[in-house]
């Protein structure tokens, strides 16, 4: 048994480099950037109108015109096209490259336009509703860091700079494995004395949050089986999470068969609650980390959220988001197990307000809907106060 | 031209209603519930041990027993067995029916078993250590609501009451399509007048977080194709979104065309920026609405965030968060202009704090990888101080 800060740390510790990958700008949304990416021309790449008018050279009003000859139109798209006379002007929309030699745009709710000409019913100023080229990133400027998160922002940029293909950290290959032999498939009515599975199918969505399609298993309580099943799950993934089958009861074979698959235990058994009987280990030979997870539901969801997720973020190489939240309730904290506690969030007035989810304990699965994530409470003498800051992970989108 | 709340509410007044459908389990990570979802037996649906150790009656300890003989070993999974004498006892594994004739569970940590029998070490309290039959939910039980979002925890619960298939909400058949000469293909080198698409590629990612897969399509500046291929695309579709072509210029067809296909103009132009030009409308017939958003990035990504999002929310029955951030800076908004601000959020103590991005203008595309989101500011005589409460929109996953 260890502390769970000692726990916390020691996965954490064993993070793991997967490498790198091309994937195409459209299956790119929520994957983490593996090279620095710049600019490949000026943002933008030319003078560029910003309103549709007419395009002069200021020099002509300064000189005393207020009407120009319109030499003709220049649209999106058009190649560049100087002024023959810079005392003409050019109609010019959105988007379309400024001659050379104009440096001023007006638009047409600032003329009159008659007989082939345009007079202006309001003074300019020099350079107005131009977006000068490589005013907002010159050629070769940083526009997005490596290990960026790739949002639908990031994917904007990547279109403009022409990255049709994007180097990305690979992602884990993971097994979810349940054991239990009262599970029984969602498809089936269970027996009185069975229930079906559910940690397998929640484990298998929260990961996919992360773009991880994971292999499912499950594993009956019987040792030859169970041992024969993991040693090929063991090859073949970086992580394989499992659940139940780690607390003291006669069929709990797993850290028994763990480690006669020679994988090392890094602890079993986390003073905290839920998921005490928390068993953490990796087998050297494949580099393959184990997490296996008391089988009561919030047990699993609980350890999935405060160590898997960091332990993926470290291991992909971006930052370990730290939340606090403001308790809305005192909250007594004795003993000496750390508290993983239930918590909705309010949005006051620019705060997060976090109060307790009523709940039936580790294996009250339905309490997890009415959850948005769960406050982390170290035991303390005096009860943690209302307004107190405390750290929270969240366990849906929030924002 | 309309003020931003009344666009805004014009918007949301057209919510439309696309029914519903049956997916998988695994398939329905981000959908919304159509359904109330109630239990379907008790949770838990026995009385269930939740330690490793011996079931026993109290009534023989009020007798005054402390050694048990033990009559076998009761697994999870194994069906519901009494005790045969209700002064012995039976090893019982977490996760297993209590006997009928027995209400109390004492863990191997307090027991000595020699000879086949068990000794307490510590005295035991009458029912500990069982989660009782119907005591999370009963049978019949709300566990779950219309109209919510399934998440992953929301997955779990799914999975234990059975539903292997999960009526939810349709979703929109929706279109995003990218107008103006000047662009080409991300693959493409463009030439010195042209830029690459992006705002298609903003729009696609930004759908596949709400789990929409639109039709991508592109418009040269030409009338007669735009209405050609406009008049299919709103025929096939609940929502078409476009980027382009909607301000004053000559090639600026899309208000006319769009007119001449019967779609009703809702509103052209909304006193806000960025985004000023926003065309609005819906056609009657198919009752496809149009969003025509102005060709700037930074136009595009605002409105879709500030308007299309929370019209997708209305149209699927869920809530629309409000949100307050609180600004970090003075913010000075004068003149007739609703500002669509981007600004980076840090977590500062339990409070979501906003600071100004910088920035050049809307087409600086590059901010929006340093933007969480817009604060959405009506015009005022005095600025926003410091510390005052905005409304805010995210644009990525802030929690």
């Amino acid at each position: 048994m260890i502390s769970f800060k000692d726990a916390y740390k020691k996965v954490l510790d064993l993070y793991q480099d997967f490498g790198h990958e091309q994937v195409s700008l459209e299956t790119a949304m929520g994957r983490i950037l593996a090279e620095d990416i710049v600019a490949d021309r000026n943002f933008p790449p030319f003078n560029r109108a910003t309103k549709d008018g007419i395009a002069i050279n200021y020099d002509a009003i300064e000189k005393g015109l207020t009407t120009f000859k319109i030499e003709g139109v220049l649209a999106a798209g058009m190649p560049p096209q100087p002024l023959m006379d810079a005392s003409n002007c050019v109609e010019i929309m959105t988007g379309a490259v400024v001659p050379d030699n104009a440096d001023t745009v007006v638009m047409y709710e600032h003329l009159v336009i008659e007989n082939g000409s345009a007079t202006l019913t309001k003074s300019p100023s020099r350079g107005q509703d131009i977006h000068i080229c490589g005013s907002d990133q010159q050629k070769g400027d940083l526009v997005l860091k490596k290990y960026s998160t790739i949002t639908a922002s990031e994917i904007g940029v990547l279109a403009a700079v022409g990255m049709a293909s994007i180097k990305v950290r690979s992602l884990p290959k993971v097994a979810i494995v349940s054991t239990g032999n009262e599970l029984v498939e969602v498809e089936e009515i269970p027996l009185p004395h069975q229930i079906r599975k559910s940690n397998i199918h929640t484990l298998y969505a929260a990961l996919s949050e992360a773009s991880i399609v994971p292999t499912k298993l499950h594993l009956p309580d019987e040792k030859a089986s169970i041992k024969k099943a993991l040693d090929n799950t063991l090859k073949e993934h970086n992580a394989v999470l499992l659940s139940g089958g780690v607390s003291k009861g006669k069929f709990d074979f797993l850290p028994q068969v763990l480690e006669e698959l020679g994988v090392e235990k890094i602890f079993h058994g986390v003073f905290q609650r839920p998921g005490k009987p928390f068993w953490f280990g990796i087998q050297r030979e494949t580099n393959t980390v184990v997490f296996s997870f008391p089988g009561n539901p919030v047990s699993t969801f609980a350890n999935y959220n405060v160590y898997f997720k960091d332990w993926l973020r470290r291991s992909l190489g971006i930052q370990i988001p730290k939340i606090d939240v403001i308790l809305e309730e005192a909250v007594a904290v004795k003993g000496d197990l750390t508290m993983l506690l239930r918590v909705k969030i309010r949005f006051k007035q620019g705060h997060l307000a976090a109060s307790l989810v009523k709940e039936n304990g580790s294996g009250d699965l339905c309490s997890l809907v009415h959850t948005d994530g769960f406050i982390i409470l170290e035991p303390k003498i005096d009860a943690y106060e209302v307004g107190e800051l405390v750290p929270f992970v969240p366990t849906r989108d929030l924002l």
